[in-house]
């Protein structure tokens, strides 16, 4: 797949066949997509706790969400990455004093959409989680107090005529500029 | 290429041919690929601002940088992208109050290397910057006060004969675990 096709075919997937495991080494590849992505001062925050049993599984599910979402279909899901970040002094904790910017949830963000493509291009589905809490999951996963859990990742092979809906998006024109605020991008022909 | 070549190739370009501009089309695509990138309750909080215009270019590089850095190499950098957060109210504003998770950074973190790659694809070099000062690019492009800038990606053809250096990353062991905390998932035989 090019990488167009694969930005194309990404979408949120939230109906998972729970029989079918995600072999280990798409684990692996997951996390090697990662770890080669860019971050603060090379800082490399972020940690990821890939959970594949089941029964922490559906403890993610029913005890480490926030309740207004109907997230059910968690529970189906037979790989969840937990991104985590392990914050720096210098980049995340004096630089990010001096700019407002929070760049390990920047970080995060990169390298865990670097997995989320990867996911796409071994056929997997995925689906970003951020509605969540953090005490609950640390506790379901043994992380430390300093550590910050940032977003899961549902990973798995999309449940059969179960078709993920494509979610709209604002016009190139809205989001893209052109050397000042608010002058559009000149579309293409 | 494929989506690994791409993620091995990019790598932060700090010496850009000035003479050489980035072709429109090109930038569009750069545009195309975050557009489609997702967000948390596809809020879309993202906007860019294209930069090609020299004098404006300049006065980034001079006025819109933190002084640590050795950033000079920034003026010949033939397109800035400068990546900005327009906050929604129920995702990045109540939401965000609840987690202390601030999703329209990650999803500029998303949506910005989704630039990056598809510049990698394209033949371009890139490099993020995030120790920039605020109020001074908002003064350069106009942007409003409400606005957040949170990033910039330099965007050129590499200087000939100035191979950027490849940084060192950790081993695999040490940033994806196995169903809890501190336990490395198997490696690879």
């Amino acid at each position: 797949m090019t990488l167009d096709e694969i930005i194309l075919a990404r979408c949120s997937v939230r109906a998972y066949d729970a029989e079918r495991p995600v072999p280990a080494e798409h684990i692996a590849a997951l996390g090697e997509a990662a770890r080669l992505a860019p971050s603060a001062c090379n800082s490399q925050t972020w940690r990821f706790v890939a959970v594949t049993d089941r029964e922490r599984i559906h403890r993610l599910c029913d005890e480490g969400m926030r309740p207004v979402i109907r997230n059910k279909w968690l529970r189906d899901a037979p790989l969840v990455m937990v991104g985590c970040s392990q914050l720096d002094l210098v980049a995340n904790t004096l630089g990010s004093k001096v700019t407002g910017i929070e760049y390990f949830q920047l970080d995060l963000g990169i390298a865990m959409e670097h997995m989320a493509l990867k996911a796409t291009e071994l056929g997997l589905g995925t689906c970003w989680i951020g509605w969540l809490k953090e005490d609950a999951i640390k506790a379901i996963l043994g992380i430390p107090d300093r550590v910050r859990v940032m977003a899961l990742l549902a990973v798995g092979y999309a449940k059969e005529g179960q078709p993920p809906k494509k979610r709209s998006r604002k016009p190139l024109r809205k989001i893209l500029f052109s050397d000042t605020w608010g002058q559009s991008f000149p579309e293409r022909e």
